[in-house]
């Protein structure tokens, strides 16, 4: 009989089939929850269940069947992963992180009760209460639950804008005077031992809210990164758990560092390490998951990392415009995460480009923008 | 309804598994045709068919269901992809150029014929017939077919080792005054664009024949890479079919370049090209099935690779001692295959380090030797 480690991953999206691209290099025996059968994971793993994250026997049912128990994405069923949890399994990230994480409410009490730097808020009940903070304003506005990939969140500038508001439990965060917005992602193992990859410097679409730049490393300076990578440690320390923290922070115009939000996986932030740095954060969730030792957070190359979306105006059948082209550049890595169906805005793929010279890197960024599109067919 | 192209590829060994590690990154509808149900490719394809790859008709009906049909091994059904041919499926590399890779006596003949410099041999039919080439030795002696991995391959140094020889149809080489041996890979499209890679210096265990260790680039004077280069894609040129040819070549005590043999497939010796190139020959393999452009040959860093191989005596579950000192090692990449029971000299995995530094390289390359054993448990 096989003496693998099984290890169960809830979600099958694109972080889900990178970490099984990875996992092919080790030991172990994989299973994956989706309640889709054609999600980008459903081919690469060992054992693919039909179900939904989301509900509790399925989680349950499908996490007793393994020793290990991740996530690629955080809306689970926490309950049923604390239940798992109480009966022996190893869950990775513990479902107390996840819980306070899942919950942006949480998540900023988290950060003020651990004296981590976070931009100033106001926790809501209702959209009524919005009122009472117009003096608080320009602010940004995040549903406790339910938000994902810049649904949930609305920027309130003035105080036209508050019909836009959302009415529900939520946070109402000061907007910081954004110089730049970084990811720093912490790699914690059982022991504690962490390891930290290098800041990388983001630029988010205004619209979409979807990652549009990512340089690696951040253009910022040294302190300041000192700053941020003591930040993004003391998240995930005193989140007490193991599993890889892909902390999001912003650097305001007088050089200020807040944290900003925290995802308890692998993150879109982290997809240039693939063939930047030794470790890449899949590999490096394995290491964490099969505990193995921790690996080389350093980068081979600096790099800049793009994702290819699915364009505006365009759904059905995926087809990929200017592919040639940018398969033709000599420094590009192109990943396609095999989604059939595009649509506008979705997440289609991400190319990545390594070299040396950071206007170059732009330089070949945009072209690549420019060159590559999604059209449904 | 899905629009990816539907390659099929027969054989699901660890050059099966990182193929569809690399697959991930494409649009395709991945098929495997191998019949071990835990092969190490079983679990990373869209599609996984038990069967014979060396059945007629087994292979007939896999490749009628894909647009594409490749390979991982060469011990596969000629006559079945011909008819596949003959019916409009795309075959890479050419059912022709397989056939005469496959037999040892066609391939020397191959060579001879183009006017490739190979070193000298006699056809025999029998094992009788070795009396009459007793001034040839020292000498090799291969079996037309059915070997594989040192399998079918007899060295005789002097007259008291004819007893040792094969008594069917088979090739007698000159043995090479073997001064390095080296590999070339080349890729060829459909339209007969090519691209090489660099050259890498193999070393070869004499008892089992297996790879030891593996250097890029190889350490030879530039004049012999350029001829040696020349060589490899004369080869390739002639065989007239696009894919990937990994050309062995021998570089005797006077600097002459010799081929020695080529396999029409990614190899062995292409597996540095996973972290320390652009283009990765598993990546390279999938634009010539795919018909995208051909990719970046040219390496990151210099590389070592050695493959991990069954330990002596042991045989059962896999059992890896000293992981995770290896998993440790600052700029080593380590990739396991999955496979689930371990023999002696059975390829279980191979370790890639990068490094700018020759000594450094091998001091790091004997240190994983030395350190990670695979047992039985």
């Amino acid at each position: 009989m096989s003496n693998l480690k099984k290890v169960g991953i809830l979600g099958g999206g694109q972080l889900g089939r990178m970490l099984l691209q990875e996992a092919a290099n080790y030991p172990v025996d994989t299973w994956v929850l989706e309640n889709d059968p054609e999600c980008p994971a459903a081919h690469l793993c060992d054992h693919f269940v039909l179900g939904d994250i989301r509900d509790h026997d399925t989680v349950l049912q499908f996490g007793r069947q393994v020793q290990v128990l991740t996530i690629e994405i955080e809306n689970v069923n926490v309950e049923a992963l604390e239940q798992l949890e109480s009966e022996g399994i190893t869950v990775i990230p513990r479902p107390a992180a996840l819980r306070t994480i899942q919950n942006k409410i949480l998540q900023k009490e988290f950060y003020l009760s651990k004296g981590i730097p976070t931009s100033p808020f106001h926790i809501l009940q209702s959209k009524a209460e919005l009122n009472r903070h117009i003096g608080f304003l320009p602010a940004v506005q995040k549903l406790g639950t339910g938000g994902y990939d810049g649904r949930g969140v609305q920027l309130l500038h003035k105080e036209e804008d508050l019909h836009k508001g959302f009415d529900g439990p939520s946070v109402l965060e000061k907007m910081v005077e954004l110089q730049k917005e970084i990811a720093i992602s912490v790699a914690i193992n059982e022991k504690g031992e962490t390891a930290v990859y290098p800041a990388v410097e983001m630029i988010f679409d205004p619209y979409l809210n979807l990652l549009d730049y990512q340089l690696c490393p951040a253009d910022i300076p040294e302190k300041t990164g000192w700053k941020a990578e003591a930040m993004a440690l003391a998240v995930a320390r005193n989140l007490g758990s193991p599993g890889i923290f892909a902390v999001e922070l912003f650097i305001d115009r007088s050089g200020d560092v807040w944290v900003n939000e925290t995802a308890p996986r692998v993150h879109n932030s982290g997809h240039h390490t693939i063939e930047a740095h030794y470790s890449s954060q899949f590999d490096m969730l394995w290491r964490i998951l099969l505990q193995y030792p921790l690996g080389n957070t350093k980068a081979l190359q600096p790099s800049i990392m793009l994702n290819i979306l699915g364009a505006e105006g365009h759904s059905g059948p995926a087809r990929y415009e200017g592919l040639d082209d940018v398969l033709r550049m000599d420094h590009a890595f192109v990943h396609l995460y095999g989604k059939k169906e595009t649509k506008p805005g979705r997440k289609m793929g991400h190319v990545t480009i390594l070299g040396k010279d950071k206007s170059e890197l732009l330089f070949q960024a945009n072209k690549v923008k420019r060159t590559l599109k999604v059209h449904g067919s």
